[in-house]
């Protein structure tokens, strides 16, 4: 995977980049990962699918998320960092979000493909607001629906409609998943002080570090209304 | 899937396609089943990958085939045939060759993606040789390398030569892999007759069929030479 930038000439010491700050490159690192397992395990939910038109469809997704990996990629090599470095402290915990959820079919798949990515889309905004405006650029970019939201929302609500009882099992589900995210997050943060300092130092104290917790939190309400999970 | 082909206006009577040969809404339903469950399956293997590099240039590979999923869908929409109803007659025998040859490490995942990959090229090229130059030219596009070749190669040779005893093992699956993809190979022909003839056909005495299948396993055993899987 690195034939390419090995193959470049060196650039001259002038020319090195700037290293960046270590926070941007966790930043990076972590989105890199997420999308690149995104991928994977969208693809593996495929397998889930009860017709070729859904499989299809729930492939293209991992798709486009793979195209995002591509560019975060690209743009760690860009900032001089190498892509395996910066992805690799967030391997355990990314993983450990997945195998805990791992869909045991096709609607769960889908509510995970839908909430999972709005949590982690909600969060990675939030934290773009404190990175330099290239880095932000290409982030908010990255973290465009890829078009999961109207795909899955269609399918919940016409699975529920169909089966009343498959409300209360998707509900827990959701629950789970939020569960599952946030205790993720908190050890990516204990593990990694400069992202969490990013967040922390770009909010500038505890109490607004609570209303973010508390504007992700109606985030994942209103996508679970949606999906007409709600209690 | 179906939302476009749906919005486009009907065309008039005098404007509707010609039905297309049975045969070749058939080679071209197996080809796009098989490339939607090799994006599927080469997306999993991603997951045996020992290095985040392995797992993304799996990834890569397994991206391309599904964009030549795309191109079969929409060629089978342009002759006004579901490509969903084209797939399906194939679904259960492309489904078996894959659960009968799920790789459990990551080199047979390998061998798997270059080797089968290359049985199913050859044999899809002499078949695009009886159909229309249309039909024709796609399917050769479709089969051209998508780049798992060279990766394959160079690390199941560096593989072998770190730790010897590995040859032996991978030389049993290589036969395997031929074993099962006969077989089901026999299967789909006996099934669809219209296929089955369109080869024999235009092949033209069943002496041919024998030279084709001899030239099938004449490359199948290059490429195990190339891999030094060779007995």
């Amino acid at each position: 995977m690195t034939e390419q930038s090995a193959a470049a000439p060196p650039p001259a010491a002038a020319e090195l980049p700037t290293p960046p700050p270590e926070a941007v490159v966790d930043l990076l690192g972590v989105l890199a990962y997420g999308e690149l397992t995104a991928f994977e395990r969208l693809a593996a939910d495929a397998g889930l699918a009860p017709t070729l038109s859904d499989k299809a469809a729930l492939g293209g997704m991992a798709v486009a998320e793979f195209g995002q990996f591509l560019r975060l990629r690209e743009r760690l090599r860009g900032l001089g960092v190498d892509p395996e470095s910066a992805m690799q402290p967030f391997v355990s915990a990314v993983d450990a979000f997945h195998d805990s959820t791992a869909p045991s079919n096709w609607l769960e798949g889908l509510v995970k493909a839908y909430v999972g990515d709005g949590i982690a889309t909600d969060f990675y905004r939030e934290v773009a607001a404190f990175v330099d405006p290239d880095t932000r650029a290409l982030v908010l970019d990255v973290l465009e629906d890829t078009g999961h939201a109207s795909f899955a929302v269609a399918k919940v609500q016409a699975a529920i409609a169909a089966d009343p009882p498959v409300q209360g099992r998707l509900a827990l589900w959701a629950r789970r998943l939020m569960g599952e995210a946030l205790s993720q997050a908190y050890r990516v943060a204990g593990e990694h002080a400069a992202l969490a300092m990013l967040i922390v130092g770009g909010i500038g104290d505890l109490t607004e570090v609570g209303r973010l917790m508390a504007r992700l939190t109606d985030a994942h309400s209103r996508r679970l209304a949606l999906l007409g999970l709600s209690a």
